[in-house]
């Protein structure tokens, strides 16, 4: 079942943006009495459709309490974000801060505001696709030396890092309620840069000897915590 | 520094394919006594260019004895294959097998012989980028109906399958030579296909709740098994 996500709600009535209510009537074609799940507020509900309006039928789940993933990835080229975006949505990102880093070999300038909606808008759509119940949130393009960090548990992904590997440091931290992630444009975060981030208590890991492009990286240290959370 | 991979070589001097002889002069610009790195036989070269020749400077390193990954994976749009053959060559895989399943919904008829060389030649550049010593094959299209696989130690991705968790498997069985991982297409594989596949040794196992497109299940598998793999 098609599933949007809603943040207006009155009542019984859910009140879908325009795009949506123009995806459901001219993209899926549905008419009056047709299904759709809708997610507000971070519950599930299965609703109908009659005429212009989207009806409560009733509350299906609400969403678990979740370890909050943050996703720090560089300012790269547009298609190599929107598929890290798309991919780490379906791996359960909560929030992701593109950052711009010395060796990023592009800056978006003026256009920066028009990315980060198109970029949201990226994740609201693979939430949908991947029936999630919360969306994760691009914030503003960061600038590396505005970083500033908060608690929880922090994963550098380094090049330089030989020894320490991303698993052995997620076996050793069982719980983790906020868990941070960086990683580095092509070429790699700075020497200077990995300082500041040690310094704020990221812990430099090594993912292996494989020779990963830039956008793989966060794809596969998402599988990774998603594997190592498993059963 | 390039690598270009090689079948031909004779005594010091490196054959290589004349797309390859096109990328270096062309695409690279590449001039005599530039150097670039040459994989023959599974061995890594450092050779350097004389005019039109490619010569020996001094033998590097060997492949290491490393698991074989043979990935079962459905016909689908070219687009995501592209993607799968790309990311599984970084991650590792060394044979990949294309399945026409039932639930496949593209056949590519009499174009089947074309698609396959445009793979191999996918994973070769793939295999080029992420400085691999050797270059996963892409065999022919099978029928599902004619599959038969050898020994090995067998992994089912299975939407059916609630309990045993892909952690689970991997982690109690600690070496494996051979490993065989098959994925479904969109809308899975049929109950027969499964049962199919577990008459024939694989372990149906859950990759958890999240809702994986088809294309990003063999990456999320191929991530878990290059974790499992770290020390």
């Amino acid at each position: 079942m098609q599933r949007y996500f809603c943040e207006d709600k009155n009542g019984e009535i859910f009140n879908l943006s325009g795009n949506d209510m123009h995806h459901i009537k001219n993209v899926m074609r549905m008419k009056t009495n047709d299904k759709i799940e809708v997610v507000y507020d971070k519950k599930l509900y299965l609703c109908e459709i009659k005429g212009d309006e989207i009806l409560l039928i009733k509350e299906c789940e609400n969403a678990k309490d979740e370890t909050e993933i943050i996703l720090l990835m560089p300012v790269l080229k547009e298609r190599k974000i929107d598929y890290i975006l798309q991919k780490s949505t379906e791996l359960g990102v909560s929030k992701i801060i593109p950052i711009q880093m010395e060796r990023c070999n592009i800056n978006y300038g003026q256009k920066k505001e028009n990315k980060v909606l198109r970029w949201n808008k990226i994740c609201k759509e693979a939430s949908e696709q991947s029936k999630r119940l919360t969306v994760p949130i691009v914030e503003n393009i960061t600038d590396f030396k505005h970083l500033k960090i908060g608690e929880g548990f922090k994963i550098l992904c380094s090049t330089n890092e030989k020894e320490k590997s991303i698993k052995n440091v997620l076996k050793s931290t069982k719980i983790y309620d906020k868990l941070y992630i960086v990683a580095g444009p092509e070429g790699g975060l700075t020497l200077l840069e990995e300082e500041n981030l040690k310094q704020q208590g990221f812990v430099p890991v090594t993912l292996g000897n494989r020779i990963l492009r830039t956008e793989t990286v966060p794809l596969f240290v998402l599988s990774a915590i998603n594997y190592e959370m498993l059963e």
